[in-house]
Parts: structure tokens; C-alpha cells; sequence
């Protein structure tokens, strides 16, 4: 049941065509999960123009588009991820112009209406140039759910000047996402140097004792620096998603 | 060297009594620490009021004293953690009526000059009564650093209704942070509840697999709903500094 | 809201005092969690006489004697886990003669209104002496929810003609809990031996390699005889309760 | 030396043909593994109609065929798992009409006689689109093993509408098998829904701080509501296994 | 049902007051466990003189005194490991003159009848005086099971000389137990210099990254030299009991 | 330095060629290893007819055959392990008769004089016929190092009457080698039953929570019963080795 | 703002075209970076001839080349590591003479003015074949950065002697690189028989418990010898670049 | 046999009283041991004045003492790490004025003859005040082995600038012992802004994901600056005795 059919069903109560107990047994049945779903498209419904998300990885590209033209003919927005070079370039083929591709972040938008404006500012920080996958999607996510991206590449440990070079800028966004593999230690860094919030996202770049990003991700979780929170091992998305709500922070559930 | 110094070297080589060179090797021998601390003393000053916090653990009760009328002597506010109940009563009773001992939190507040006002609102939600010294850590540093706090407590498995029954008061948080352990899944579920960023706290509590809160570190790292970032374990402290960030997001850094 | 409160909320809509979207209104501010709460009480009225529980460890003895007051003023029965010899006796003896305390298992149980009269038969198997403790909690556990029970001790590697010696009472069971530290062997074992469903339960008996009920866990994870399913390291209270689940499988939800 | 031969040795005794020490003597070389063989056996016989199991993983298409022809030549049916694409069409092109070929669980069942008539309920409930072949093997063996099965599929963040939405029905079902990967949180959920017992089989789809399933695996085993136990990972055969058990519990043994 | 309970049946059916049926019936009810306890306890009378063994750790004292009186009220001897300091005494207070208290390698031996005449040769060599505990447990269990002892202390990196300086004397034992905490490499370094099989056992000697013997295990396990094969972290008696096999392996089963 | 070099050496000092001093120096400069190469090159004179160990994983077939045709001519036989099928063909094309290759175990066998005359008897116990591999390497390797070797295969659950079936002639060896993956269960079942050492080897059979051979190892080191020592896993040959030094315990070293 | 920019300002000041406030917020907006820039250029200049490095893993040839192109272009020398064969024949062809390939070690240099004067003496020692990928990165880097290097292969259990045959020249080496796997004892032995500092570089040859060079990283960490610092696994290049430190540590900042 | 036993033998071959084959007997008996032994003593001969290490961790207080003393009158001077606070008095008391008792580094001298010359310079970088103990170990041991160390405290998060502050200082050591618990990124910052090795040491300082210095050590392994090497977990000591074989390198073997 929607927010119409339970609608009717009142409406009903009201005209006499059904008992309270008739509709009390009705909600009784089903109550939680429709008007939860009720609740959760209304939810959503205030999100209009923020695309519905595929997570693409065990996808086939056939299967992926599939998807996609189904949610585009609601009239829904598409973000799909973790796809790969070929997986990226057969759903683009087959979406037709209405899709754009971003081979470094694995990422395709394919827009039905138009883009949200984009608001505030996210900082993306990377700290190499094999971070540049994860860092990526993060960036086309938060600006496909309509944040201004400010992005600094290649912040190595050679390469801190680049971040203090954009200081001034970083400090004017609302939240950093800060992406690192190996150490790990560049989040607790930027986290001294800026008063906004850090999403540290580890990388599973490194070998041997990186642990395919297990060392980075517990350097981060034990950041000095107090203002850093942390998401899975390579998950630009989930950074971008939160730092979205962060930055958007406000707008109303 | 400070704003002031650097201005009286720059004054010194416009009435002559430096030369440019001097000032350059002045600069050049000492030129990115006392900068650098000049530039975090400027960041510091636009928190007034904020406290400093003091990390308890493994400190002696006269330790954190001494550290504590430190600060106080520079009017500087202080927020100690960690502290168990001796320690907490000792310190308490050392500082005299200004400090505020919280003792299901380990908090013990000290303020100089007025409490910042509070803004926004944080949510602090937290799932079973073992993890309540975590989530009190997370409220009362929330609140000494400048913010409402919506707290509900006891949300376990029987108590999702407690969440729901307050969801109303929760999505108008700009922040909602989520302390459990066990199986850590309490955050997930906050997350698509709500449009806010949830910051979760694993816990230690639990026993066999649950090692320690590894088990509930992982869950909420790989929480299927996005909107999730992730702080240490048991670190009610970290998680309340990040809520602050991301409440206060837009303030100016 | 209850289940009387909508209904009174139809019934005003029937009568006229409210119209279909006041009360459309109404369920969508707090619908999902008040009918929720409804749903898991009436869950709960059919299990009359089945005692709640009170998670002993990190609560004090008198927290867990005003827990067990409250409850029983509710007319409801109390079993409570985890509790050290202190604690036990000191709570037996707030509590008065309707309390009975296990001093092996470390469980209390106080009740309110006469026993659920066992069903079945729940086999309860553990390794050693050291397991014990554990075992005994599966069996008072298992007992206060209202089966009976057919408890085999001390199958140690010498001790596997304990199982066969009674193995036609075993296989007359509907479930079988076994309990085993160290390599954690013994559940795939009686798995091969009987055809009923097994629980099995690691402990944290052992030293060096076990690390606390690790190997024993994966052991019985990867049990080459199918029809082992495992509960978390020490959890007896766990496996009783799945095993009472299963032993009472069909009496309805 | 089966159940005939002792009992020909027997004979041999009462007819003056051995002495009572030749035959103690027979017994005693070799007396605990055949008796033991003839006690498997029979244990077996009960089971008619019950396929047996070949674990495909490992082994070739050509291997798979050898046993499961050599089975069903002895009358018994077959139940082949972690078969591939190419080494199930393999299987089932060598073996005829009889093989069925299940492609996304990986099984084939070649069945010798009837069916056993399916009995109770086993609900099957997967969380995501990637944990379908999972899924699909708990079903398809669960099928096999004589069990009525409802399957419940998609169950994400976004879908607890679906298990509640059919939530009636699941609650008719002896035993709920709760499939998940990432997160795990899926089966916890569940069990306080229903009061069957939930067998949960966390999946290896996740990555980074999913480590191939043990961040599903440890919150399943501290799933704050009981009711919950565990298998091994991708172990959807092992949970339809010991489903079968609890649906059929009190067939006797 | 024991040997002569067998011989008892099979007479009965000799003379006519059993029939095979019946005996058959008999031995099919509890056949495995029975003849198999019979053959343990046959396996066991070779053993003559040889101790029965009780883990101490985790029973109280007064539970070893009254274990080992039942043990030694049957003519069998007793050795008690893992029993400290306080256990030990009141153990051997108890027992009287019959038992010795080996107070480091908290072991207690209490005789029933005199010790097996010692033969062969094991060598127990140590690293460090803080692995002495495990290696005197392995040379206290190795000689009351019946083995001449090689001991050679405090092998440390500054101390490989003192195997050297007695290499001769350790080359004509038939297995050497080598125990070794922190990196674990002496069991490596020894199978290079001897031809009889290392029993190499890890300690929990350490800190940091040794991680309670882990270090030391792995170190072992991964031994570049062959001839080593390991047991659990800090198991002097496991070593000493499979060191006993070694050494009189070809006495017959 | 070899022996004959020292001997010449001294020779000079008898002669007057060379005085003490110079001899002196010459020791002290390169004095261990010299002499220690001797040592190792007479503990090794012994062993004639012994095989020489090529461990061929990462090496190319060139190489392999480059290594084993220098072994062959300093008239030493060649035993090399964890060679793939095309390796082992390609090893045994360019060897010639003289080389046995066994594909099931990876290992090629190249004797340059008789084979030693097999003693004792070592058992070979596998599990499953994933195990195979492993357990064929022991198997291969054991025989060229001299040994009679008893094969038993495919004891899985269902299948220890197999053990038992041969239980008479397993207790007549001296060492029993157990090979099992999955709950490495196996060893511990084993050691029960004879008197002799069991060396057991982990595998890396099985899927999810068996970690690639750690639950089996972890089983193994915790195993119940004493008498069983632990190899790495996989390690078939280190078994085997360890096993003929067991077997052959006694012939000096 | 370089050291000339810095210049230049306070030329402005002494000279009137600039106020001392402009400068002073000219340098408080970037001071930090760019001070701190100049800081690392400075530093970096004293190394005149030592090549840059570009980590390769992860990198197309074509990347590679025209990073490397870049620097050659600048005046700097390149040393890139981690490329395979095909990777590093591709860019060896690219760039032309000026480039050397070493296929073993993976390590292409490339050179723009003449090489430093080789200094000091780096002793580079190997366990085993598979071990030398490795070392050969450490001995390139270690040549590459300006170092003699002592290089002693195939140090196995069986080849101890090699190490000890050059023992004397590996003592007047200032540092000691020892690089192995398996059980990774090699570097704690090697720290016993010199007293020049041992940098460890455990690798991840092996299989089972060495778990990827885990085993041999645990054992260096503990090493019994003090004198033993250890890298990352497979880090030859740090291994190297670390010993150059020390070698010609003295040299100045 | 010593050096001079060995020339007594040749002297012996000399004059006649011994035959060379007598000699190389005597030499092939025991050689390697005893000439090592020479060879080890002749090593720490030239060590005069530099203390052996007693570890007192595990040791009681007047086991400590009795080794000291025995060291003390050979000569030798004395070195005891780990000592507890009444462990440290008790030791001080009984030693005498001779003995220097540092409580927070829980280390005590007692020293026979001259302390060494100090040379050189180590540098001393703790990061917290928790770190403290572990940085004074290595402090007290540097010194006591003859080493001028540069002490620089309290590095944390908000205190980088106290090494830049005295990064000229710290530039003219010849290496850096950098210790840090938490996030350990503390080494990794110092190796970008020195040209001197880094010794890094993980602390146990910090909770939850600190895993007791797992953290810390893997981001210390993963430094993204080259230069950085590390010891075990809290090894104070061991990282002292590196910084000294780096800081006295060249001193001759």
C-alpha cells in the first residue's frame, strides 16, 4: 500500500464502504513494511534529479543495462559503478548520448531531467597517482549528486606543498575527502590543518605488509588527529555519498 | 617566531636596520615550524571557549591536574577523558566548583570564560546499556564543544521502536552519531532512516568473536547502506569531534 | 500508537472527528515503529511464561535485582546470564525464594506464574570438564524455556563411548547442543553419529594456538559433516535458545 | 563384516561350528569399524530417496560423471554441487534426462526412483543480487532433500519491505535460511521477526573490509537477537543441509 | 559391555540360552562404544607403569587431589601438569610421600607401582631462561613416561656453542625437543645440525609483534631446514608425549 | 677449506712449511665454515644413495634440469617437488629414463645408483580426494628416502571404517602421516587409535572460513589427543621427511 | 614563493615599494608550502646525480616513459622499479642508450650527468633462488644511489657456509642488507656474526603459514640478535635506500 | 678450545707430540662450536666498556642481582632493561652506588670502568607523553653504549612544530630513533624532512584498532617516505643498539 491506497482506505472509513476494523485488520496484515516503503519513497522523493546508484561489479554489462533502462523509464537517474573498461563502454554504447562514461573512476551518470545544482564544496584529496581509480570516483560521484568537487591530485609525501598550496581553497570547503594507500597517514594530516570534517577513504595500493589496505585503514581509524572518519578499503563511493550528506547537511531529511 | 616577530623583521628591513639577506636566513633556518605554529595558534584563536582536551588514559590524577591548571592559567577551557572514577573525583576535587565531573562518561569539564552557544542539533544514539560510558563520552564532549545533543538510548534488537519513535526529532539532526557493539549493525539501520551523515562508534562490548569490537568495526565498514563513516573503537571522544565538525560544517576554518 | 489507538483514530474518521488526511497524517509522522511495537508484543503474548533475559555481564548486582523487580511486577519470568558467584548469591538473595540460582552456569531464574511444560528433547554434549560452565548454561537455559533436556559430560578423546553408550537417547532427541573447547572436533563428529540438527558452541577453553575459542570456531565452521551450525565462542545461552527454536519448530510464530 | 556376517558368526557359535573365543577374537581385531559401517548403513537405509552428495569443487567433469554414474547404478540418487557452467553441462549431457541442471546454484540432481515427498517449509532469503548463487544452492538442495521452499530474494537496505511484505508466510516456515554478504546484518534482522530458527550463511561478496565474507561471518555470530546460527561461507549446501534436519526434526533417526 | 561381557554373550549362544538374534540385537544397540572401550582399555594395559595425565589448569586443587586418588585408588600412576605454585604444594601435601612437585614445570608426579625402566635418548633443548617452564614440563612429562633426557639450557643467540659443545651427546638421542619463544628459530638451526626428528614448540616468551608465540609458530611451521614438525604454543607435555612416541616408536601398538 | 685441506695444513706445520702462527691465521680467518662444511659434507656421506631436494615452484624447467643434470653428475640422485605438468613432463623428456615422473604428487624422482633398501613402514592417511596431492607427495618423497609406505586413502567422514578396516596393519607402522583439509579433524581421530607418532599436514582444501588451510592447522596444533605434531600446510614433503626421520630414528646420526 | 621570491619581497620592503603588512599577508596566505617547498629543493639539491624514483607497479610503459622523459628533461637522473619484462623492455627501448635494464631485479636507471662516486661498502645477502628478485632491487638501488655493494647469494640452511666464507668482507661492509622468506631467520643469524647494522627485507616466498611473507616479517620483528631493523615485504628498494642512508650517514643534511 | 688451545695443538704438530691426523681428529670432533665460541668472545673484545644486556622482564629482583654481580665481577659493566619499578629499587639497593636506577625508561646501569667515549649523535623523537617510557629506554640504552643523543619529546599532533624547531639539531645526527604509538605516521614525516636513517619504533600506546602497536607497525612498514626501518612493538631497546651499530658504522667489525 502507498500513501493513496491507504488514502482510499480512510476515504472508505469515512463514506462508510469499510469498517475501522476492516482497515485495522487490512494494516494489521501488511502494516510495516508498506508504509515503511511509503515512507521511504517520500523519502526519496525529495531527491529528485539524485540518480539511483548500480553497483556494477558481478554485473554483466547486458544485465547492467537492463537496470538502467528500467530505472530511466521511471524517469529516474542512473550512477553506475565498479564497472570496467569494457563493461563501461558497452552500457554507454547501448544507453546512447544520454550516458557519460568516466573510465578512470569506472563510473557512468545517464541523466533523465536535469543535474541538481550543485552546492557547498567537497575537497578530493589523493596522495597518489595509483589512488587516482578510487579518488575519481569519488569526485564524478559527489558531483553527480550535486556538490561542487574541488579536487588535488598526487599528494605524496613529496608533495605536501600541494596541499598547502591550496590551503585557502581546501579551508573553504565543507568537508575533505582524503583518499590514501600504503601509511595511510595522509587523512591525519589534513585533519590538522583544516577545521572541516575528513572522510578517509583507504586504498588497497601497497604491497606485503599493506595488507591490501588493512595497514591504511588502521592508521586512519587511529588518526592523532581527532575529525576523520573512515569507509571501507577503496570505497570512493560511500566517501562521496557521505560527504555528500555532510556538505548538504541541513536540507531536511 | 609569531605574526608580531615576523612584522618587527619585516619593520627592521624597511627602516634599515636589516638587511633582506638577514631576514632571509632568519627565515630560512626557522621558517616553517614557528609560521606553522603561528598559523595553528590563529586557527585556535577563532574557537574560544572550546576546550582542550586532555586524553586521561595513563595519566596519574595529579598529572592531568597540573596539565589542567595549565590551561586554565592561559584561560583556556579543558575537557579530560578517559578518566575512571578515582581519578575523575580526584580531579574534580583539585579544580574546585569550575569543573564538572561526568562519571558514566570518564569526562571531566573545566571551563574559563562562557560556554560556547550551542547550535545545531547531534544525535546520539546508542544500541545496549553496556555501551552507555561510550555514547555519554560522545554526548557530554558533543555538548562542551558547542552543540545540541538529541540522545536516545537503549536501542537493541527489542528497542528499534525507540529509533522510530523519535524519528521525527532524529532527522531533524544534522548529524546523527551511533554507538554499538556486538554485531555493530544498529548504524546501517540509522542510515536509511535518516538523510543525516551517521558517524559510527564500534564498541568493545560482547565476547568470543566479537574480539574485542573487530566484529562490529567490520559491520559498520561494510554497512550495506551508504551514509556510514567509521571512527575507532569504543572512541566516543572521536566520534563527538567529528559530529562537531560536521554540525558546525560552513563555520569558517 | 497500539493497535487500539488506530482504531480509534478509524473510528474517528468513521464518526467524522477527523478526516482521512488528519490521520493519513498521523500514521505517516510515526507509523512504522508504533505498529511495529504492537507487532512484536502480540510476538511476544504467545510466549507466556517464557521468561526474559537479563545479559548479566557489565551490570551490577543491584542493577540486575531492579531489571528483574521491574520485570516480575510485570508478571513476567526472569532468567539472567553471566553472573559471577557474588553476584548470583547476591541477587538470589534480594530476589527471595522465587529465585533459583546455578551457581556452574552462572544463571539465575525467577518465575512468575508455573513453568511452560517441556516439549521434546534438546541433547546437551560437552568435552571436558573446563566446558562445563558453558554447557551448563546451555542446559539451564534450554530447560527454563521450557524443554527437556539429556545432558552428556566429559566426551573427552577418551570419553567418545559416553556419546555411543547413550546414543539411542541422543538420536531420540530433536536437536543436539555440543559444547567443545580446543580443536572444537567433537560436533562434527556427533554430527555423523545422529540425525538431528546440531548446534555447535566453541569455547574459550584451551591456550597457545586455541586463541580463545578461534580454532575451535573455524573447526566447527568448516565441519566436514554437514548438519553443524555454529553460535558465537562461550555462547550457551545462544545455542539454547536456537536449540529450543528448532526443538519447538512448528508451534507457529 | 556387516550385520549378515556377525550374525553368521553367531551361527557359527550356536551350531558348534566356532568357539565363542574364535569369534571374540574375529570380533576384536577388527570389531569397532565394521559394526560401526553396518550402523552407518543402516542409519543410511532410512534415508531412501535422499540423493547422495558430490562435491564438484576440485574434481573433473569426467570424475563427476564416474561417481555419480557408479551411485546411481547402486539405486541412489545424486545430488552434485560447485559445479561450473562448462562441468555441469558437462555432467548433464553425459548422464541424460535423468540430470537436472540447475546453472546459478551450480547443482545437478540426477534422481534414481521418486522424489521424497516435500515436507514443512524452509524459507530461503537472500540479501542481493550477488549472493544469488548462494541463494539458489540452499534452494535447489533444499528441493533435493524433500522440503517445501519459499525463497525470498533481494532483500537490501532498501528492500526489508520484501521479507515484511511476505511476512506471514515466511512465519509459517519451520526453519528460515538468511543469506548475506557485506554487512551480514540480514539474518539478525530476521530472527526478531520470526520465531523459526535462522540458519545464516554469510557470502564472500563485499570487499576491501569485507575479507571475503569474515566481516558477514562475525556479525552473524554476534547477532544480537537470538536465533541465530552459523555456517561457513558460501555454504549455501551446508545450510539447506542442516535446515533439512530442523524441518524434519522428530522423523526419529 | 567389556571383553568378557562379550565372551558371556557368545557363551550364552554356545549354550543354547541366548540366540544369535538376540546377541545381535545386543551388540547392534551399543556396539561401537562398548568393544571400543574394550580396546582402549586393552591399548592401555600395555602401558603398564605409564601415568595417566591431568590437565591442571582451570581445576582447583582439591579436584586434581581427588582425581588423582581415583586414579591412583586403581593402581594407576598420575602425573598433573599446569598446576602453579599453590596448587602444586597442596597437591602434594595431599597425596603425601608418593608424589614430587617439579615446582617450574609445574608438573606433580604421584606413582602407583615402580616407573617404567627408561630408555632411548630425548634431547630437550631451551632457548632462554624464560622459556625454562615449557622445556622442564617437557623434561619432567618425558621421563615419567618412560625416556632417558638430554636437557641442554639457555641457547641463546650468544649461547649456539653450548648445542655445538654438545652435539656429539645430542646426535645419538632419537628425537630432540627444541623450545624456543620471540623469533622461534632454534628448532630450524637445530634439525640442521642433528638427523633425528625436531619436536619444536613455540612459547609465548615475548612482547609486541612476537603476539603470544605466534611469531615463534610460524617461524617453525616455515622452517627452511626439513625435519621439524611443531605442536601448540607452550604444550611442553604434548612435545614430551609425542617426543615419547618417537622414542620408543617400534614397541608395538 | 676441506679435510684435506686441514690435513695439508697441518702437514706443513709438521714439515716446518708453515708455522703455528700462520696455520693460526689461516683458521681464524675463515675457520667455521670451512670445517662446518666438512662436518655437513661427512653428516651427509652417510646418507648415500639419499636424494638430493630440488624444490621446483618458481623455477623454470630449464632450470630444474640444468640443477638436477649437476647433481647427477657429482653422482648424487635428484627428488624434485612442486613441479606443474608441463614442468614435470618437460623435467622428465630432458632427464630421460633414468627419471620417474608422478604426477599426481608434482614430484620427479632421478636416482644415479640403487634406491636404499626400504625399512620400517610409514602411514600415509588422506582425507579426501582433494588431499590427494598432498598426500602423494609424502608418499613419493617418503619411498625415495626409504621407507615402506602404507597408503590409505579417502577417510572422510563417512569413511573411517577405511582407518579402521586397516587398523591392525596402520598400528604395525612406526610413524602415520594424516593429510586433511576442511576441520582437519582427521590427525587428532588417528592419534587416538595407535600408539605411534602422527605427523599431520594441514591442507589448503576447503573455501571461506577454512583460510586457505588455517582452520585445518589451527585444528591440528590443538588437537585433543597428544601425539600429533604439525607441518606447514601443504607440506607433504616436509611430512614425509619428517616421518623417515622418525622411521628411521636410531641409525645415528 | 622560492628563496628568490622571498628575496624580492623583502628587496620591495627595503625599498619602500612594499609595506611590511603586504608582505607579512603575502606570506601568512602560503607561507607554510612554499618555504617549505624551497626547504625540500634545498635539501634535495646536495644530491646531485642521484637519480628520482618512479614506482613502476601499477603504471603503463607509456606512463613510465614519459614521467621519466620529464625528469631527464630537467637534468635528473631516473631508477624506476617494480616494471616486468615487458614493461621494461618497452621503456628501455624508449628512452634509448641512456637507459640500462636490469630484467632480474626489475630496475631500469636511466642517467643525466655521471654517476656518484660509489662509497662505503653495502653487503647484500640472499637466502635463497627465489629470494633473488628481490636482493638484485636492492643491489641495482643500492649501486644506483652511489654505494659499493657486496652481494652473497644462495645463503640457504645448507649454504650458512657462504656467508661465513666471506665473512671478513661482509665485516667491513657498514651495513648489512639480508633478504629472505620462509622462516625469515636468516637476518637475526647474519646480526650475530657482524657488528655493522642488518636491515631485514622479509619476502613472501613460501606457502601455507608463511601467509605472503607474514611468517618471515614476525620473525625479523622478533629477532633474538639485536642490530636487525626491518621493511616491508618485497622491498628491496627500501632496504636499499635505507642502507645508503646509513652508509653515508655523516655526509650532512 | 680457545685461540690459544688451537696453538698449543699446532705447537704440538710443531715440535711432534701431536700427528696431523691427531689434530684434525681433535679439530673435526669439535670444531665448529669452540672455534665460534673464539671467534664470538674475540668479537666483544673489542667492546670494552660496553654493558651486557640483562632482560629483566620474567626475572625476579635477585635474579637480576645475581646475574649483575657475576657480570660485574668479570669486568664487566651492566645493562638491565625492563625492570619495574621495585624490581629497579631492589636491583639499585643491592648493587650499590655503582648501579643508576631510571624509573621511566625502567632501565638500570651499574657500570665496571669507564663509560665509553660518546660519539656521534642519535636522535630521540617520542610522540605522546604515553610513548615516554619506551623513548627513555632507548635514550638510557643509547648513551650507555657510548652514543650523544639528541632528546626531542612530545611530537604530536599539535607539536610538529618542536622537530622543525629544532630540525638543525636533529639534521646533524647520524640517525633517528622515532618512536610513536596510534597512527605511527610520526617516523614517516621525520624521513621526508631528514637526510639520517629512521628508526622506528612502534608503541602499544592507543585502544581499540590500535591492536597493542599492530597499527602502528603496519604504518611504519608501509612508510610512503623511504628511510624508515623498524623494530618490535615497544623495543626501546633494540631500536637504541641499531641507532648505535648505525651511529658508530665503520668502527671495524
Amino acid at each position: 500500500v502507498d500513501r493513496d491506497d491507504v488514502r482510499k482506505l480512510l476515504e472508505g472509513v469515512r463514506v462508510g464502504t469499510l469498517t475501522p476494523d476492516e482497515v485495522l485488520e487490512h494494516l494489521a496484515r501488511a502494516p510495516v513494511e508498506e508504509l515503511g516503503h511509503t515512507a521511504l519513497d517520500a523519502h526519496r522523493a525529495v531527491r529528485a534529479g539524485v540518480p539511483e546508484v548500480i553497483y556494477g561489479a558481478g554485473k554483466t554489462g547486458p544485465q547492467v543495462v537492463d537496470i538502467a533502462r528500467a530505472l530511466l523509464a521511471r524517469g529516474q537517474s542512473v550512477l553506475a559503478t565498479r564497472l570496467d573498461e569494457a563493461k563501461g563502454a558497452f552500457v554507454r554504447d547501448a544507453l546512447g548520448p544520454e550516458a557519460t562514461w568516466h573510465p578512470v573512476a569506472g563510473v557512468l551518470v545517464a541523466r533523465r531531467g536535469p543535474a541538481p545544482n550543485p552546492v557547498g564544496c567537497i575537497g578530493v584529496v589523493s596522495a597518489g597517482t595509483s589512488d587516482a581509480p578510487v579518488a575519481e570516483e569519488a569526485r564524478v560521484v559527489a558531483e553527480a549528486l550535486g556538490n561542487h568537487v574541488l579536487r588535488i591530485e598526487d599528494v605524496g609525501i613529496a608533495g605536501v606543498h600541494r596541499v598547502l598550496a591550496r590551503l585557502a581553497d581546501l579551508r573553504a570547503c565543507r568537508v575533505v575527502v582524503v583518499v590514501a594507500g600504503m601509511d595511510g597517514a595522509l587523512p591525519g594530516l589534513v585533519a590538522g590543518l583544516v577545521r572541516a570534517p575528513v572522510v578517509a577513504v583507504p586504498t588497497s595500493v601497497g604491497y606485503g605488509a599493506s595488507f591490501q589496505g588493512l595497514a591504511a585503514l588502521l592508521t586512519m581509524l587511529n588518526a592523532c588527529a581527532p575529525g576523520v572518519s573512515v569507509v571501507n578499503i577503496d570505497n570512493g563511493f560511500g566517501a562521496a555519498y557521505q560527504a555528500s550528506r555532510i556538505n548538504r547537511a541541513g536540507e531536511g531529511a
